[in-house]
């Protein structure tokens, strides 16, 4: 059977049609437009779906099921979206409305969740039966697999790693508490401490390589002066893979997963990052003698989303 | 069907037959003496087992399994508890010599997980899906329940929540690293930032209280003068609320179980303790408009032992 992903962003819109293995048979996107709200972008949701189904060569009758993965959580008792902030939604529902337009079984789940689902379907996580995927990007977002299912809690407030507690009194975080292990393991905390050290050091290398101007400061920027050797940059770098690797060893802790992967911006950064945080890793576990999660760089980037939202379905049925 | 649950301890062996709902219907205990060794100790657990189902009537034949809840953790696949520090027990094969010392199936697991267990049966989280029960005591200590069943994880070495790091680069603790959550919210923490706050002040009433002898600060001293309104006592039992709160607050973002139910010494506070934490979790819980776990204190005190462990076996059957 197939299933339409639907990776639902606030700038684009992406659909695709997906075969049971995780494969991509179609896609098309088109972007979001926020500000018209949110009748008009689930309109477009579903149209696109229609138009992937068409242009692919396929029926609606082939297709089991529609799964949309949002910026956000959606309460699957109700299948209305509390709050979206990226959407600027606001008790929407989702599930109701997207039926309207298309009569299928509606899926919705958070954005980091369905990739995580992705890499356990088809990624790096594939066969395996625990995995936690983490993106590291502007924040830190996760997706928690446990006996091959996504794992949601009892009231689908699960799996919000990015704001466990690491660094209690430390960095105020969006959330209005302090030391979230996304104000330290995010690509902003990188850009963040490179330009408070270029704030007390302005003639170190980071500084110049932007010039003064402290905005132009990147995460990219800070890692690739520590890959060409630079010891501000070095020291910058290893302090956020401890940091990475302290909520690492937390997710060992809790979930001890087969496989823990890493995706979003800042892993790209590749062996780099992984060679850093395995060195970090053994004198951190706590059983130091039992085998424990490996950690990978995840593999689908940009067509998780869509996989995995047409998984959502796929591990229904 | 009944089944007999052991509670193995440092100093004492707890043997119980437990019917199917968790009562206890006859129980017994010896002196561990844990420096005869290993054989020694498993040949008293099995008389004592034996005889708890003779003198309360009953058979051997009624008897389902044998469940023992061990301070340390056995490796699942082969039976065999690598090691543990309060036993001095070190790769001993225990499922194999119990079970020739009688011949029923016997299962183990860690101690906090087979109360838990109990307290998830029989306690305070009877009738809940999923819950996480969390010893405060010397150390911190982790039973996960998630849909009904003990959490283990994929090596086994999940749900050591006393190790999660809250305070990175804080405190050293036993385990080798610094800031791990046991380091805030054990007894011993309320004790060592008791005998800390004297040394900085050695005419505060909780110095006072023990006559200048600071190795007689109890948790209790503390606890009992915060209670009283001691302005000391209390900005030390509001520090170490936070950081109870900090791994409460993780434990929700990770599990999201239904019920968090708190045990060991340091839960005999009672309500005194469930009001600080009530009034910290509202503000720093992620989705501050969704339900969440409900904080309970822990009900089976010292049979969750017994309880539990007969438990590991009917859970299995």
């Amino acid at each position: 059977m197939l299933n339409i992903g639907i990776d639902l962003g606030g700038t684009g819109i992406k659909a695709g049609l997906v075969d049971e293995r995780g494969n991509i048979l179609y896609k098309l996107s088109c972007p979001t437009l926020v500000e018209r709200g949110h009748e008009a972008v689930i309109h477009d949701m579903a149209q696109l779906s229609l138009r992937v189904i068409a242009e692919s060569g396929h029926d609606l009758s082939e297709v089991s099921s529609i799964g949309i993965g949002i910026p956000g959580i959606m309460d699957q008792a109700t299948g209305v979206v509390p709050f979206c902030t990226n959407l600027a939604w606001h008790n929407v529902p989702l599930v109701k409305l997207m039926q309207q337009e298309i009569d299928k079984p509606v899926y919705v789940n958070n954005d980091a969740t369905v990739a995580g689902l992705a890499e356990s379907v088809a990624g790096v996580s594939a066969g395996s039966r625990s995995s936690v995927f983490v993106t590291l990007g502007t924040g830190v977002g996760g997706g928690v697999i446990l006996d091959g299912k996504v794992f949601m809690g009892e009231h689908g407030v699960a799996t919000e790693i990015g704001h466990m507690i690491t660094v209690a009194g430390g960095e105020l975080c969006t959330c209005g508490n302090r030391g979230c292990w996304e104000r330290y393991a995010s690509a902003t905390a990188i850009i963040r401490e490179g330009r408070r050290f270029c704030e007390a050091h302005p003639d170190c290398p980071l500084a110049r390589e932007v010039g003064g101007d402290l905005s132009k400061i990147e995460a990219r920027t800070v890692i690739d002066l520590a890959k060409a050797g630079d010891p501000d940059c070095v020291s910058l770098f290893d302090n956020y893979c401890y940091h990475l690797t302290v909520g690492i060893v937390n997710l060992i802790n809790m979930y001890d997963p087969e496989i823990i992967a890493l995706g979003g911006g800042v892993s790209k950064t590749g062996q780099f990052l992984l060679d850093k945080v395995n060195a970090l890793l053994p004198e951190m576990i706590f059983f130091k003698d039992m085998p424990h999660a490996r950690i990978e760089l995840a593999r689908l980037s940009n067509d998780a989303g869509i996989i995995g939202a047409a998984m959502l379905g796929a591990q229904e049925g």
